[in-house]
């Protein structure tokens, strides 16, 4: 950040009176700009014990296989962020259950949370950031080509646990920082 | 948003290629200014079955109870939020516990994360944004004047759900535009 999205004025970074981090603040009209981490919503679409993955058709990782998800967006819900993001990738109608898992990613600033829900017919394509959609079958899953570990790693534990009951809600943090 | 953070210039309002909503967009470097919800963390912070409240010193709600919850930061994990609200707050040290309530409030474009936590000790007071921080009894619970809704309702179920054992999370929606 440059420049004040008020009134175009530059912006310093510095710590504003009462607070503990720097931010951007515009040097003109003092409108104070924070940043908060972003939420990216997904979910593991079921048919049949078969998982759906879309084949990524941009950066990053074009051509690795993840679950449908996305940026949430202001004025929708988690679930229908979720949907939406499912009907965005994969052009599918899911129906949005439990939450399963949200993992915290401190050094990209993102918290993901992805759903468990259940594929509503076998009606779907590639959307516009999707190269293939397909079902996979446990043992067909593409483990080496998962895009993020933030999928690869849930999506996994959650079909572990899915032999032995239903799987429970978890929480995770990847940070990088520290990898 | 009136002007470009990266360049100054101007920015109009229209859906970007391949896009399905408006965004923010530069006239001058076609920069796109995407605008996400934000991440409230907090916790219900319990010693021997008392709740700790915190009586807010600003604006909204000013002189109305809440829990210790805040605008999650870069770079943190939710958790780490959550303990670092509760000691902005009411110079609290707690360890954060299970996730208990995710509320989704669409109008505003925010998704609350509320945990259970323990107090670690008593040796609390009131952070610049608080007039006050003290234990509450279950019965004591000011309910009427309880600042939002988002915090009233988890912290009503929570203490419900725990005179019948182990509080079970969950997830809500507070939609204004419905209601």
């Amino acid at each position: 950040m440059k420049f004040c999205s008020e009134c175009g004025s530059k912006v310093v970074l510095r710590i504003p009176e009462g607070d503990t981090l720097p931010r951007y603040i515009c040097s003109n009209c003092h409108a104070i700009h924070y940043q908060n981490p972003k939420v990216i919503v997904g979910c593991i679409p079921e048919w049949e014990n078969k998982i759906l993955l879309c084949k990524r058709a941009i950066a990053p990782h074009r051509g690795k296989w993840t679950l449908p998800a996305g940026f949430m967006e202001n004025n929708e819900t988690l679930a229908q962020g979720a949907t939406r993001e499912t009907f965005e990738e994969a052009n599918a109608r899911v129906e949005i259950r439990e939450l399963y898992a949200i993992y915290s990613l401190p050094h990209i600033s993102q918290v993901y949370l992805l759903f468990q829900a259940k594929l509503l017919d076998l009606d779907f394509s590639p959307g516009i950031e999707s190269l293939e959609v397909r079902l996979f079958g446990e043992q067909e899953i593409p483990w080496d080509d998962i895009a993020f570990r933030v999928i690869h790693d849930p999506l996994k534990r959650y079909l572990k646990e899915r032999q032995h009951g239903q799987p429970e809600p978890h929480m995770g943090i990847i940070d990088k920082r520290q990898d």
